[in-house]
């Protein structure tokens, strides 16, 4: 039987065990729903800090997003005990906790709805969910029929609460509002806390459209002796109807139904978080309606890429699920009130693409909190209360890489050169200074923090953020930041051509190729760039290192940064496919740390092969594939996309264990050290691949350069690729492209209406104005 | 059957379903294990800070010790899975996972050991752990024996790990140490931390002491589907022999035997924390001895006292599992390195009974961390690395309340006057100053704190942490502290006069007077004391709040402090035993607060029932119980102490949830409101309870008085007993006393060595030297 397939914008998989770490996701404007194959389900809501409505059995941490969180029998989901009345069989949907194998079984999931079909013991079953357009309420409908024969049979939806608080908790049936009520204090010490946390949404609750005839609001009630697989309520006649009083909080509901044979019953539930019982009622009020009002983030959709290609799992990921993904980033800011800065500009980069409104907003906010000095902080806050937390109180030396970088997709999307003219204020000072005045300060800055060799000081950490003792003494540099560097300043100076403003070129280029000379003078060895020089003066990422010989990200940013001559970018790209090109991607280094390196730091200490140490980490791979792109690697770089994306086949798919609905920040590498695991998705979301991905489908494989006078078409499509269609919006025009690859042509010819255009740029654009493109490309001997 | 039975220094529970949540506590220099009957299990070792080498398969909270914490499928815990080869049966040591029913069980828990005595399925099964006397390591010994007919067995040992970081986690098998290795890398991310964390105890393993013929390492392996009620692992013939890479780890062993009938097989796991490798090896040369040292706290064993009453079950209590937990204070500062200054004060002053040496010096690190202003600090720091953590941020204003009470505890017990000569540092100055001028400093500072009526401000709170927002605004004041600060200057007079050092006397003789007539001026209300005056103004506690109408401590405190006229004490003791006693003990405060009161504050948010809303607080049941015998009022405390320990019988027993081998810092309250839960356990043995029990037996059930003179003996036994037997060590003496009731004595007559002692009291006693002591007392009419 298949395992999986996708249409329509939709993905689904027929085997719940196959792939338990399948799952989806939900979000509106402040609530994110994950959601896996088996039930499983993580919410979270910003109030304005991410909070739950439902965790596990057990008092858990606060923390960021991890990575391949175990799932467990008590793991918080949504449930539907199914008790055939007749012979007492038990089985759950939609698979947890009973975990019956099915007669049929599909998890589909979509833009807007996760679904589950099932078939079994002579029902059809249907399972979904959608969250609320506004609220954090998620919406539950099932649906029962009989097939062939009449059927009775109790059904017990399950939600169960979780711990909710060591102060207070409780929670009982509430027959005016139908439903069950959890009600908990969000633990605190301090007098002051009670004020911030006065408006928290403390209570949770699952409501029904329709009275049960028993219930249960204790975990220990229900589930007795019996556990999650045949809970002890589920076995008796009656739930016990009991209300929890400080003891495990949880929501069970008791119905009974007769179905004719085709006959067929639909259940509507609600569950949520809400500050006070008056926001439940209202809520029920709305909530029941014949047609809810349910989130369906599509304010992107008119602006995205479409494209058809001989290759159909990608055109349905990057026509749907690639940006989606990026448009979650915009919405969400990735559950955060404080942003990492340099993710922050990174989202606004591949926002330029579906929104650029949206990503100019970002840009500014985020220059807004520049200091005067021109340091940018670690974190953008995003909410009055919002403050610094985790890895942003760690100082950072990068953040202003990404300012032109991101400046510029935004330049190429919108033309609107006008906002480097606005003025804006700084964090630390009454003083105001136009956008491009904060841009130099910012450059002028990075600059600064270079030692005598005119190398980059890594400080606490660049781009790696654990990466925090190769220069903590103050001594030690960073080859990636170095390079990544002169690519910002390159970017800048392209602005700089494009504004008309070139005075300070001269100052500029000279620190581009001072560091160029003193990166290749300092860094190369052997085949490639080492990843940096230690507070002790040792270079490391070389071979001869026993772990950590060649790191991926100072070779991308060498090529991205033109660094390199001809013989070594050949021996860089024949080292990294030799040594990190695994059937998964690239790794972002090899060998995996086995051990503490105390002149490298906490990067080494993780395992190996997962994040920064080894994994095929996501965000890079893109990096070195808008980099191949840069240098015309048009096969390497289709390679190492397709290899990005899961593919709907085993054993891929069970490998990486995630269907392609998403990029995940990593996948694991360290595949020499740990074959078993190689692939496995860490199942995180939230990454900027998705952006460089973006940038480089648009600048790379369609070649699609917005210039100051209008577009440049340069597609680098794989030589396996004989035709495709596409249609982009950008800088206020449509282009729909066609481009294909014929025996006639010698050279690349572009036609706009049936005219060849000159140098393949089409000029002077008509905001509003649709252009039809045709590419024509030289066959290749490739098949 | 009987449910549960106590003997020989242990109590047994004979089945794990009726009282799911008993279990016991064992401990060593830094370690604490807490073992439920069905094998869950929560071990924890400082470092200095707490820490745990197994965890639930979340990312759990770090956090302070909570109460009533749930149990779930996964929770930690310590099993064996037994299955018999012939067909297949499966069950599990000691009860959970597959919680099978038994022919026989028995929980039995000794002093330095826990059992667990089991008869299934032909087999006789043991297990049973110890802590190692020095080293983080539990010792565990299987037991098997055949009983008619012979056996063939697979029994596999399963020790889960849990979730031990985001950072690094795996588990493997080593064949060298014979056990599963746990390493992971306690998470953190600024570079000071490493430097920290690097000697901290990251590796976790199981160690067996013969060679299994499979095994796993990876949690996902051997539970597969099965879930742990029968995973698939134990399912199969041979364990997967998989290692956990960044997976949830644990530890899972299999062996095979062959039993005859009666043969018997004993195996032996060690199970611990270490740091690296070299740290398991040297474990591991030791744990497997013939007879490893194991931890068996005794120190204090022939210190306690020792009686012999009609009432056997208080005996036991008494004898041996009060003195145990008394020591477990002593030995391991509440699992913190920070112990609030009011506990670690009141454990000194239990202490005292059983280690004078030990109080003494707990005693003056408390004054030795004072201010030069005479302020105590929150928190006493006990390590140098140190900090004041959680509720120790926030500041008290009680804690010279406890320094005189804990000092006359001292006194008595060592007759050492010369401590109050030492001198002593302070913690802000280079002054050093005696402890009478620390103290005096302290009291001062205590009498400082009053507002212009002479009442005690209460600040962020008082005794009741909670009660953080009656006087948080500056005005708000305490009756509790205001009759509390007046005892505490009572009771340095006391000692003052013991001392000799009278010039005083006259300023807090008036303070007392002041304080004595403002209290009753401003907290009389009714027929008792109001709990206080808040900021606005109100007061509070008193008859006609809806909630929170009568509080216990502020009667108590009155009645200790003597603040009352007869009329009052009656009324008093009249509204406590009407509104406060239930069959568990005296309620805090009622009715428990449902709602939050923004003039009361966080107290009001907690669970009604729980904590010190409105529980059973048996800390301050304890205070009453000790203010009870002061005023001869010794029926009436000894039916307190009564109600104070659990039963070995049903219902009270199932109702409480634990056995009578400790108190637990709160039983349920808001009885009347939630008479379900009424009397449950909070399963929290670190409680100041056991310290004012102790004193209240001593001096108040035994009446052993210590004067400057000698011993004054003033027995308060209850009518309904006719004769009892005591040893107490005091003083630098042995004192063996008989109490007897007989109709020709018509007021008390105390004989030593047959010599009727004038006034009851024993003077001039000679060091080391042992008394017997004759004590009749008249009898009651009662039977």
């Amino acid at each position: 039987m298949r395992l999986a397939h996708q249409k329509d914008k939709t993905v689904s998989l027929f085997d719940p065990q196959a792939v338990p770490t399948a799952g989806s996701y939900l979000w509106n404007a402040h609530t994110l729903l994950q959601v896996n194959c088996q039930g499983y389900a993580n919410a979270q809501f910003l109030q304005p800090e991410p909070a739950k409505y439902a965790s596990g059995p057990s008092l858990e941490a606060t923390t960021f997003m991890q990575p391949e969180q175990p799932i467990f029998e008590h793991s918080p989901g949504r449930f539907v005990y199914v008790k055939d009345a007749r012979d007492g069989g038990l089985f759950s949907l939609p698979f947890a906790p009973s975990k019956q194998t099915f007669e049929h079984f599909e998890f589909q999931c979509a833009n807007d709805a996760i679904y589950w079909h099932i078939t079994h013991r002579g029902l059809r079953l249907s399972w979904q969910v959608s969250l609320h357009a506004e609220l954090a309420v998620e919406v539950w409908t099932l649906t029962i029929s009989a097939l062939d024969t009449a059927k009775q049979i109790d059904i017990y939806p399950y939600f169960p609460f979780g711990y909710r608080s060591w102060m207070n908790q409780s929670a009982d049936f509430d027959s005016d509002l139908n439903g069950i009520i959890c009600r908990s204090v969000t633990p605190y010490q301090k007098t002051a806390d009670y004020f911030k946390q006065k408006e928290f949404k403390d209570l949770s609750f699952l409501l029904a459209d329709q009275p049960p005839i028993s219930w249960d609001a204790r975990q220990q009630a229900f589930e007795g002796n019996g556990g999650l697989r045949a809970p002890q309520g589920v076995m008796q006649p009656q739930l016990s109807q009991s209300s929890a009083h400080y003891e495990l909080p949880t929501a069970a509901l008791h119905y009974q139904l007769s179905l004719t044979p085709g006959g067929e019953k639909t259940f509507r539930f609600a569950f949520g978080p809400a500050n006070n019982r008056a926001e439940i009622e209202a809520i029920r009020a709305t909530v029941f309606r014949q047609t809810p009002k349910l989130a369906k983030p599509n304010w992107y959709a008119d602006q995205t890429l479409q494209m058809q290609s001989n290759d159909p799992q990608l055109d349905a990921f990057v026509n749907f699920w690639l940006p989606r993904q990026i448009a979650y980033h915009g919405d969400l800011n990735r559950l955060t009130t404080d942003p990492q800065t340099r993710n922050y500009l990174q989202d606004a980069m591949g926002l330029c693409y579906l929104a650029p409104a949206k990503a100019r907003q970002m840009l500014l906010t985020t220059l807004g909190q520049q200091y005067a000095d021109g340091a940018l902080p670690d974190g953008v806050l995003l909410h009055a209360n919002a403050s610094l937390k985790y890895i942003n109180q760690v100082p950072h030396t990068d953040h202003a890489v990404w300012l032109p970088i991101a400046l510029q997709a935004y330049l190429q999307c919108s033309n609107d050169t006008d906002v480097f003219d606005l003025n804006l204020p700084f964090a630390d000072s009454s003083e105001t200074a136009s956008v491009f005045t904060h841009c130099e300060r910012a450059l002028s800055h990075l600059l600064a923090a270079r030692d005598h060799r005119q190398l980059s000081l890594i400080g606490q950490g660049d781009w790696c953020d654990p990466m925090n003792m190769v220069g903590y003494q103050g001594k030690g540099v960073s080859a990636w930041l170095t390079f990544a560097t002169i690519y910002a300043l390159q970017t800048w100076l392209q602005i700089c051509a494009r504004l008309g403003r070139t005075n300070q070129r001269a100052f500029w280029q000279q620190a581009i190729d001072d560091m160029t000379t003193a990166a290749n003078t300092h860094f190369w060895h052997g085949d490639w760039f080492g990843r940096g020089i230690t507070d002790a003066g040792r270079l490391f990422g070389i071979d001869g290192d026993e772990e950590g010989a060649i790191f991926l990200n100072p070779q991308t940013w060498a090529l991205l940064s033109q660094c390199v001559n001809e013989e070594q970018q050949t021996s860089m790209l024949a080292a990294v496919t030799h040594h990190l090109e695994t059937p998964y991607g690239v790794e972002l280094v090899t060998p995996a740390f086995t051990q503490m390196h105390e002149d490298i730091g906490r990067v080494t200490q993780k395992f190996p092969g997962t994040a920064e140490n080894g994994s095929v980490y996501n965000h890079a791979a893109a990096f070195y594939i808008y980099a191949l792109y840069t240098i015309g690697e048009a096969d390497h770089a289709y390679r190492l996309i397709r290899k990005m994306i899961p593919s709907l086949d085993e054993p891929d798919l069970t490998q990486r264990g995630q269907l392609p609905n998403f990029i995940p920040n990593y996948y694991r590498g360290a595949s020499r050290q740990f074959p078993r695991t190689a692939g496995r998705s860490s199942l995180l979301f939230n990454t900027g691949t998705v952006h460089w991905l973006y940038r480089s489908l648009v600048e790379g494989l369609l070649g699609i350069l917005v210039t100051a006078n209008g577009v440049r078409f340069a597609p680098q499509p794989p030589s396996t690729l004989r035709h495709m269609q596409a249609c982009k919006h950008i800088a206020g025009v449509q282009l729909d492209i066609t481009i294909e690859r014929t025996s006639s042509a010698t050279c690349q010819q572009t036609y706009v209406d049936g005219v060849r255009l000159p140098q393949n740029e089409l000029s002077q654009l008509t905001v509003g104005k649709q252009y039809s493109v045709q590419i024509q490309l030289p066959a290749t001997t490739q098949p």
